[in-house]
C-alpha cells in the first residue's frame, strides 16, 4: 500500500510561519509558574488545549506509581526576602525561578549568615537566576542573581514563602490521533518547568504543533501525544497505561528545540531500532550539522521509557543537549534565547522523522533482471554520455536495485544516503510505471 | 591440493612489456567508429580475436532481452556540417565523436539558430569534443569543440548525416578458458564506445591480455571473458546465458584502466563476498593509494550483474572512476591520456586479484600445539635476539597460527595484512616441511 | 554473590612503595647470567621464592615437548677475547651479554678477519652491547660495543669460551593461589634473559608481587603464576600440564613493564574474550594513553598460548612493545632504564584487570519499571536542577538501567565507559538498598 508523503514544499514554507506561532506561544506560556503539580501546570495544559483539545487526567496525591508516590500539590501565593527596613531583595512576583520548587512555607527573621544556606546563585554567571527544586526532601530556599547575593549587607532579613503543600493531584494531558493501525507512536514532552523557555516550552510548542499538523491527515500509525511533568509525570502516565504499552512501536521525547545549536538525536537503549534509523537518516541527510548521541540513562524522560522493565523504543530530539549550554536551567533560558527559525526547523525535522516511519513501505521490483528500460517510460533522460547522473535518476536506480522485498524505503534511503522523500518519490513513480509492486507484507508488521 | 602461484618476478617484469603492447593495441583500435551495434564493433572484435580467438555471436535486432529489445543496427557513411559556401566546419571523418551516436539520417539546410539545438559542446573545455548518444530516442546531432561552435558566423548551414538504421544484429564475443572446475569467473569489458581510449579500449586491452596470460596455464576456475556493448550488450549476454549464470562464482567488470590515477575497486552489491575480499586485499597490500568504492547502482555493467534478479558476485576495477576526471567522455580521452605503465600495472593488479581467488586454499597445521621448531627445518634464522622479524618468517607464523582448517590463505593474508603471495609461499614451504596438510575440503567448495 | 573489590585508595598508595621494592629486586637480579637452562635460571627462581614460595620442577634435557626437545644445559665459566699481547678486549665478567647465548666452547687463536664473523655489534648505537643467542644451532660468538669493535687493530687474537653444554634440566617454577573455584587465571612471565632489565626482570617482579598481593586474599578464580624460559619453557610447561589446560579461563603474559611508555594490551587470537574486554576497559578508562594491539603470532609466549592446538585466552600486558624502543635487547636495557613509578603503575594496572574479571558478576534490577526513587534511599542528591550529574549517580543509573540479568558489571562498565570499580561500588550500594539482586547464574559460569 502506498503511503503518500507528508512533507512537500508547502510544508517547508509553512514551517517558517509555524516557527513564529510557536515563539508567540512560548512568550505567552513563559510567565506561568509551573511545577510538577499545581495551578500553573493546569493553566499550561489549558492553553495548549486551545490549539489541539487535550484529554486531561488528574491523578490524586498519594497514588503509588511503581517505586514512587504522587506527591502533594504545591502552590505559592507569595514569596520574598526583605531587609529589616522592609526592602524586598528577592521577590517571587518578579520571577518564579526565585523560589526553590516545592519550598515549604516559611516566615522567619534571621541573620544573613542564617539565611545564606537557603540562597542559591551562579557565581560564574552573576546576573542569572538558577533553577532549583526540592520535590521530595522538605526544604525551602531562594534562587537569585549572584550579583544581588554578593551585594546583600550583613544584618537581619525576613524570609517569607507562603506556599501550600497539600493533597491534590498531578495533571496528565494527552491527545490521540487515530491512524490506520492501532500501533502507536508516542510523543512525549515534559511540562513542569517554570519560567524556562527552551526547557521545555520549546518541546511543548513543537509537540502541540505536530499534533495540529497530523490532525487533518490520514496516517498509518496512531499518534499519542503526552504532556506530563518530568520523571514523576512520565512514571505516573506509564503506570496508568501499563497494559497498553506493548502497542507503542516508536517514540520520541521532545525538548530543547528552540536554541541555535545543531539538532541532536539521542538513541534508544538498543540503539538500532527503526526510530533510531529513521531519525538519524533524516537528520544526517537533510539537517546539516546534526549529531547522534549514544544512549545514557540520564537526561529527560527517555530514561523512564528506556528502563529495563518498560523498554519502549523511544529516542529523543533536542538541539543543544541538556547541560551543554550555559543558559540551561537559568533565567537566561528565556524566550529571547530562542528563534522562530530554530523552532520551525525543529518542527520540520520531527515531522520528517515521523514521516520516515509512517510512510515507510516495502516493494518488489517487477523487472528484476538487469535494469528495466527507464528511458522509454520517460523516467530517464534520452541523451547519454553525460558525466553525471541526476539524483532523481539515482533514486530510481537504487529503488529498483534494492527492492527485493526485504528492504524498505527507509532501508534504501539509508544505504544510498539519499533523502527519504526522494526515494519514496521514486518508489511512487516506479509503481506508477508498473515496475514496482508493494511487497506482500508491506506493512512492515514483522519489524 | 596446492595451487601454484601465477605471478612471480618474471610476470612482474613482463607486465611492463605487456603495458606497451596494450598501448599499441589501443592506438590501433582508437580510430574505429564503434557503437552498440554495427561494423565498427565487428572490426574491434576481429582485431581482439587476433590475440585470443573469440567466439562471436550475432543477436538479431528485435530480440527481446528482459525488459529491452535489441535495437536496429547503425552505421554512418558520412556526416558533416558545412557553410553555405561549402566549407565543412564539422566532419565525421576527422573524429567519430562528431556525430551523436545513433543519429538518424539528415540532409537539410537551416539557419544557425535552427541548427543550434542539434549541436553539443563543452564550454568548460573549449577545445574538447564531447561524446553523446541517443540510442533509444530518434534524434540527430553533432558534437564539436566549443571554440568552433562559438566561432560559427550566423547564416545558413547544411547538416548531413548519411547514417543507416536498419535491422541487423548486435555482436557478442567471448573466450572461455577451461579450468579444473566448471565453476566460473566472469571478466566483462564493454566494447561499444567510439574514439575513447580509457573508456574502454583500456578495459578491452587488459581483458584480452589477461585471457592471453591464462591461456597457457592450468587454473582452478574456468574463466569466461565477455566483450559486449554496455547495458544492452551485457543484458543481451545475460538473457542468452541465463541458464548457466548460477555457475558464475566471481566476476569483474574492467574499464578505465590506463590513466594515471590510483586503482579503485568497486564492491559487489553484497560488499563482503570473496571477490570483494580478494580484490581489496590485493589492492590494499600491494598497490599503494588504492581505494575502495561502495556499491551504487550506477557506473558500468556491474549494474546489470548486481541487479536483484541476476545477483552475480561481480565487482569492478578501474583507475580513476567514471565521471571523476574531466577527460571522461570527451575527445581528450585519447591514447595520449594513457600510459603503458598504468596499463601494465592494471593488468598485474587484475591478475593478482584473480590469483588470490584461484590459488586460495585451506590447510591444517599438523603441529598445532605451540609453534613447531622452524629452525631445525631451515625455516627460521638460527641466531636469536634481533629486534625485528623478517616478513617471510612472520608469514610462516601466521600461516601456522591460523591454519585450523577454517581459514584460507586469503583469510590469513587479509588478517595479517601480508601479501597473498607471501602467505601462499609460506604455505607451500610449510607443506613441503610436513607441517601443513590441505584441509579435507580445501576446494573452498562451500563458500 | 557479591565479590568485594580488591583495589582501594590504600592499594593505590601501596603501589608506589611496591614499585620501589620491584626496582630494588630488579637491581639485585640484574647481574645474574640467565639462559633457558642452567644455574643463573635457578638462582633467579630461588630469589623469587623468597618473596612467594615457588614450586620448582626440573625437566630433563632430551624430554620431548610437542615438536621440540628440552636442550642440554648451558653454563659459562669464563669467556674473553684477548690480543696477542694478552689484553682482554671483551670479557664475560664485565657483562654476561658479551657471550652469544649457548655458545659452544672455543679456545683458538686467529686473525681479526677470522674472528670477525663471530663478533656482533650495533653500529647505530656504538656504545651498546647487543643481546644474541644461538640455542639450537651449534655456534659461538661475542657481542660487544661497536666502538670497541671498530677500535680493534689488525693482528692475532685469542678467543676463549669455557662453556659447558651437557645433559641437565630446564627449570620451571610456579605458584598457585587457590580461589573459590578451580577455574584458573594464568599469569606467565619468562625468566631466561640475562642482564636485561625491562625484558624481563620487570615482568618477573610484577608477577611475583601480584602473587604476593593475592596470597592473603579470598578470590573467585584460582591464580597460577608460571615463571619459565621463553618459548621452550612455555612449551615445556604446556606439555607437562596439557591435561589441565581446559581449566584455564583467562591469562596474561607479563613483560616490559618498567619503561616510561604507555601501557599496551595485546589481544588474544580471538580478540573479543573476557580478558580482552576486561583489560581494554581498565586501561582505556583508567590508564591514560594506553594502546590496544591486534594479535599477531609474534612477540612473547602468548604465541604459544594462542597456537591453534592450545588456544588459551591469554593476552599480554607490556609498556612499550618489544622491538619498538631502541634499548630493547641491548645493554641499555638496564635498571636505570626503568622507574619505580612505571613498575608500580604496571602492577596496579595488572591488578585492576584481574579484579575486573574476578569481581565481575550479574545482577537483576528489582524495580525495573522506570527509575526507582533513589532520593528517599539517600542515593541521590536531594536538590534538583543542576546542570551536571555526579559520576557516582550516573553509575547507579547505568547499573539499574542495564541490570536485566544479561549484563555483568564489566559489560555495564564497558558500555558506560565508567571505571569498573565505580560500577561495582554502585552495584553494592543498590544491592544494600534492596534494588538489585544477584542474577540466578551470577557466577558467569556460562561465559
Amino acid at each position: 500500500m502506498t503511503r503518500p508523503l507528508w512533507v512537500d514544499e508547502k510544508t517547508r514554507t509553512a514551517s517558517l510561519e509555524i516557527g513564529s506561532s510557536m515563539l508567540a506561544l512560548i512568550r505567552e506560556l513563559y510567565p506561568i509558574g509551573r511545577s510538577i503539580t499545581g495551578p500553573g501546570l493546569r493553566a499550561t495544559v489549558a492553553r495548549l488545549s486551545e490549539i489541539v483539545p487535550l484529554q486531561v487526567t488528574e491523578v490524586p496525591s498519594g497514588t503509588r506509581v511503581f517505586d514512587w508516590t504522587v506527591p502533594d500539590e504545591w502552590s505559592v501565593e507569595e514569596a520574598f526576602v526583605e531587609t529589616a527596613g522592609g526592602h524586598r531583595v528577592v521577590d517571587f512576583n518578579e520571577s518564579n525561578l526565585h523560589v526553590v520548587g516545592y519550598s515549604r512555607p516559611v516566615d522567619a527573621e534571621m541573620t544573613l549568615a542564617e539565611l545564606r544556606p537557603h540562597l542559591f546563585s551562579l557565581p560564574e554567571h552573576p546576573d542569572w537566576i538558577p533553577y532549583r527544586t526540592s520535590y521530595y526532601s522538605p526544604s525551602w530556599g531562594f534562587c537569585l542573581a549572584d550579583r544581588v547575593l554578593k551585594s546583600l549587607p550583613d544584618g537581619r532579613y525576613r524570609a517569607v514563602i507562603r506556599s501550600r503543600i497539600a493533597p491534590g493531584s498531578l495533571t496528565l494531558a494527552e491527545y490521540v490521533h487515530r491512524g490506520a493501525t492501532a500501533e502507536e507512536v508516542l510523543i512525549f514532552a515534559h511540562d513542569c518547568h517554570p519560567s524556562l523557555a527552551n526547557d521545555n516550552l520549546s518541546g511543548l510548542s513543537v509537540a502541540i504543533h505536530l499534533a495540529a499538523f497530523l490532525r487533518s491527515r490520514a496516517t498509518h500509525y496512531t499518534y499519542r501525544f503526552v504532556f506530563a511533568p518530568a520523571t514523576i509525570g512520565s512514571l505516573t502516565w506509564l503506570a496508568a497505561n501499563e497494559a497498553s504499552l506493548p502497542g507503542i512501536r516508536h517514540g520520541l521525547v521532545l525538548s530543547l528545540l528552540g536554541d541555535s545549536g545543531p539538532i541532536h538525536y539521542k538513541e534508544t537503549r538498543a540503539g538500532n531500532l527503526p526510530i533510531d534509523r529513521a531519525a538519524w537518516h533524516v537528520l544526517s541527510t537533510e539537517f546539516g550539522g546534526s549529531k547522534r548521541l549514544d544512549f545514557e540513562p540520564w537526561g529527560y524522560d527517555e530514561r523512564q521509557f528506556n528502563s529495563p522493565g518498560i523498554d519502549l523504543a523511544v529516542g529523543r530530539l533536542t538541539r543543544t543537549p541538556n547541560g551543554e549550554f550555559p543558559e540551561y536551567h537559568t533565567s537566561a533560558d528565556n524566550p529571547n534565547f530562542l528563534s522562530a527559525d530554530a523552532l520551525g526547523e525543529s518542527w520540520l525535522a520531527c515531522l520528517k522523522v515521523l514521516e520516515a516511519l509512517d510512510c515507510d513501505s516495502r516493494y518488489v521490483n517487477l523487472q528484476p533482471k538487469g535494469e528495466p528500460q527507464l528511458g522509454r517510460r520517460g523516467l530517464y533522460r534520452s541523451m547519454g554520455g553525460y558525466q553525471d547522473v541526476p539524483a532523481r535518476q539515482l533514486a530510481l536506480l537504487w529503488m529498483l536495485n534494492l527492492s527485493d522485498g526485504a528492504n524498505s524505503i527507509l532501508d534504501i534511503a539509508s544505504r544510498s544516503r539519499l533523502p527519504f522523500g526522494l526515494i519514496a518519490g521514486a518508489a511512487a513513480d516506479l509503481q506508477q510505471a508498473g515496475l514496482l509492486a508493494p511487497a506482500p507484507d508491506a506493512g512492515l508488521g514483522d519489524r
